[in-house]
């Protein structure tokens, strides 16, 4: 099989690596738009084969997937002529700027039976099953708050602030483990050189009393990523900054003894031990090539569909209109 | 001179103890209403007078201060007649319930010319005050955010929510850093067992791009105590959790090199030693004991005055107003 | 019961804070040769009587115990006497200086029918017991090796070496913890300053391969308390100053496949889950007292005995004997 | 310029990369006796030249250098051969088993005018060579001690002990930081599934007070790789598992303020700031193979050179004698 990677930037390069190491993917091609890049890319992987423009690729025939690494506002147009192609499509994170371009695409591919893959790299992480397993199995019980803090220095983004560049990992991160969605949302952030927002705060809001929480920042002297997840039996803390002992399951409670009146909760606490599960450690990035490649052979829908993509992007397209308003409520349908 | 502790609960044995250690106290008087917290008191420290009625205290002529720490709802009457009977007072923090009561008590001191100091101890912490130093010192250049996080598994209070008992603490830590003032700011959390708040995310505003930014739990598995002050040219962590090195000074930032339009921003990073500073480490609560004591005496203001405390009680009571109308924004005067 | 604290130096004060806190002992009295530090605990504690001579307490048949908490080297003069004067005794460790003087006391104490305990603390920590309600259950196999570290800036001793100041809390542990004893050693230090080594390494060895070592050091610019312990099944990692997680219970190991010859043995690695015991966190020198005052009510034996502190003192003496040999080995019998 | 790598097992295919990576190199050769590790450095690195035999390699002309990272044992063989054929050689660490080995081999590429990189690669590592700048600048004052802990599950090698293959890495470091030649060692190590040690210890002394002490272990649970370096002024803590702050100075240390007497000497701890400054993190085997090429080009001599290779040989040697002996203590010439 051949695959292509449009946009060999700060991430393409990775897609082209874990193609090349895919035992059924036989030629791997490039296209950027930047000659440096195409050049840097060639002399790091000399056995792919670089292109000069992405019209070489929409028409080569034996060409069957397509990855679109490129900044976020160029989605959509490259991903619909791939489709139109009639070419499968890995799509990086987030999916589109719009809900009408993550709509238009979804329904292109549902006609031309092609494949959709949106990059939401940490439903393939071993850690981040674990955790799905272990909240599924029922141990943590009922979730009560998920709050997410994912800040460092760097990278500014071009096109897109903070929220769409780091919290987006996050909210897929949080839809992947709660079996619930949430109803609506408020956000605010600052940005200090331009329009661009380079600090920002999230909150969703469900049906029950569960909150989320997502904390995203470029401007921290400390990379942290961070994500507390407390439940009604135990409480979860998974820190992807630990090299061996990321996730971390507490024995640890809060339980009502008597509720008489507001001044009388009598409420005792619960501490046990603290067990750090063992995870997979396959590269994500692997698993989501070997999902893409297995959808064009078999036709199986990705677990990171067009749906998913879709659901985040609307996400973020509500935390914008809440981050215009100064933070304003805002309802997710 | 003769002090006396109304309330000897969680925090008041503290407060009795560093009284103990201090060369200007001959004598130290208890009161609680719980007999069994007055017992306690009385074995653990033979040397103090308990007693029975909070009047004998008042009434006591030889008694020139009283420190209370009693539930914050109680704060405002048990202040106000100590006053009256031309007492010196400490109080614990937050200083009263409501912005009336925090004043009543302003103006009945600055009448009975009483000392009046609210226990915001920590601005009486050598970390803290090393970082003031710091920022003080032009070292860090502008604020661009304060971003706190004071989280742990309890204790859950019974008459104010998470807000008044965990957020004060950085609140005061906030005006005591910063010389700018908020002037709005949005608050959300939820309740999990009961109407009172455990979990809230508080966000203040200020004249310029700084943003502010408070998280406070007593549903987290894990203790963290966690303080990232952003500056134009360095960055703070102060993470007191640490046992030794609390406060790291970045060499960290940001640069922009040409800004034409906003997709063309140019931002350079640049990232230098860090540092720990040494700092003071004598226990704050001595250095508070230490002020009233010498306020008492010779008649000058404490740094942590009532004008402090007033000001915690209005973003405190903004807050709970935000919180009460899902997050809306509320200025500050 | 009325017990003595001789020595209210460095330590003391914690003996004294502690005896008061018992409910069985209804008066402390302090003795120390330094008037300043009885001054001190007098201000400390105004509920001790203080002592102008260590005869008066010998000769007060209303004290039943006394705690020495004096410098090693003074140990035996001090408990001789109290024996003698049929006073049961609490020994700070390490018991003594000689084996000879630890024999003495011992069978002075046997003859006189004088409780005698040898103040190592250690073996009354929750940490350190749980760890051994683990090792005991079979779940970590057999030991293969126990490496602890102990360092720290100071505390010089003027009397001792780093080995006899710290090792000892390590040895406690071990012996305590091991079921079996070690046959012979080997140490090595050296002394930056003075004749007194500061820095010290010393190496156990048992009748199988087991393994123990020990670094011990005054001059290192952290505070490290680590204790390894590996075993064929499972491996401990306690770490003292860690807040809450002090114990992990790592699921590793190593199994042979094979071993035809030496360069052929087939070994695999076997890694799994972690886990972090809750345990017990009363303060570990409360239960000393509360052991001490048992023992002298009602004649049990205490735990860390004489004998222990003999077995104790006999591997610091062969120790030493290695140290100033250059790290022969020195058979333990 | 064309290289060979013989041995592509572990480490080999970083050697590879590396030399792809290099501006000079023009062409790469691989040969591995084991057919696999052939096929998988193909299919990793499809530019390189898979080649059968050795001799292949030996006989043709335009390879110039050749590097080896085959087993400890088969160093000598392949690397005579190779000078014999006048390669320029870089050879894995450590050296090799024998001293007159090593001599032999650096006698032989003397006379060829070849040159001899042995591949210690910690001295081309950005932290390490940022320590070294500060110990060179007096700021750390006198060496009182080095303590290196290089722990972790695994990898059992199957020719040499845990000794050749980890402590190797800390000896090299002590050489290259420290401006003084240890002149004797004592070594203790036990092997718990074969005659090969998994543990040891191994400690060395220099003409003055100053004390090295290495720890080695195959059977740790966590990985550790940390040194410590006590210095008369100031002290290093150097801690390769931390993500950014590898490096930290304390301004801490210890003063004699008197000295009367053994029991006499007064001593004051002095602890300031702490920092952590910024280093190079270019690849370290970047480094080596930079420096390979230009000692091929420009006849230069390599700062890892034969002769600090056979320094290292020598020390294990005698760390090897000391091992078979009970640690007794061995001369260093």
């Amino acid at each position: 099989m051949k695959i292509a990677v449009i946009g060999v930037g700060y991430w393409g390069p990775n897609l082209v690596r874990n193609l090349l190491a895919n035992k059924s993917v036989s030629e791997v091609y490039c296209f950027d738009i930047n000659p440096k890049r195409l050049r840097f890319i060639k002399h790091q992987f000399p056995s792919v084969s670089v292109v000069d423009n992405y019209k070489d690729i929409l028409k080569n025939s034996k060409i069957s997937g397509i990855c679109i690494a490129t900044p976020t506002s160029t989605h959509f147009p490259l991903a619909k002529m791939a489709i139109e192609y009639d070419k499968h499509i890995l799509v990086e994170k987030p999916f589109t700027v719009s809900i009408s371009e993550a709509e238009t695409l979804i329904e292109l591919a549902r006609r031309r039976e092609v494949s959709l893959l949106v990059d939401h790299i940490f439903m393939y992480n071993g850690a981040v099953r674990k955790i799905k397993e272990i909240i599924d199995s029922g141990e943590i019980g009922d979730i009560l708050y998920f709050d997410a803090v994912r800040i460092n220095l760097g990278l500014f983004q071009h096109d897109v602030n903070v929220l769409y560049d780091l919290a987006t990992h996050d909210i897929s991160i949080m839809l992947y483990l709660l079996k619930k969605n949430p109803k609506a949302l408020s956000a605010i952030g600052v940005g200090h050189y331009n329009t661009i927002e380079d600090i920002a705060y999230l909150t969703m809001f469900f049906d029950d009393s569960c909150i989320a929480h997502f904390h995203v920042n470029w401007l921290a002297p400390v990379k942290v990523r961070r994500i507390l997840i407390g439940g009604s039996k135990k409480m979860i803390l998974y820190d992807d900054m630990e090299t061996v002992e990321k996730i971390k399951i507490y024995d640890k409670g809060v339980e009502i003894k008597s509720k008489e009146g507001i001044y009388k909760t009598l409420i005792e606490y619960r501490t046990g031990d603290m067990y750090a599960p063992k995870f997979d450690t396959t590269e994500p990035l692997f698993l989501v090539i070997d999902e893409f490649i297995d959808s064009i052979k078999n036709g199986a829908e990705p677990l990171s569909n067009g749906r998913i993509g879709l659901e985040i992007v609307k996400i973020l397209n509500a935390a914008q209109k809440s981050l215009k308003n100064n933070g304003c409520m805002v309802a997710l349908k």
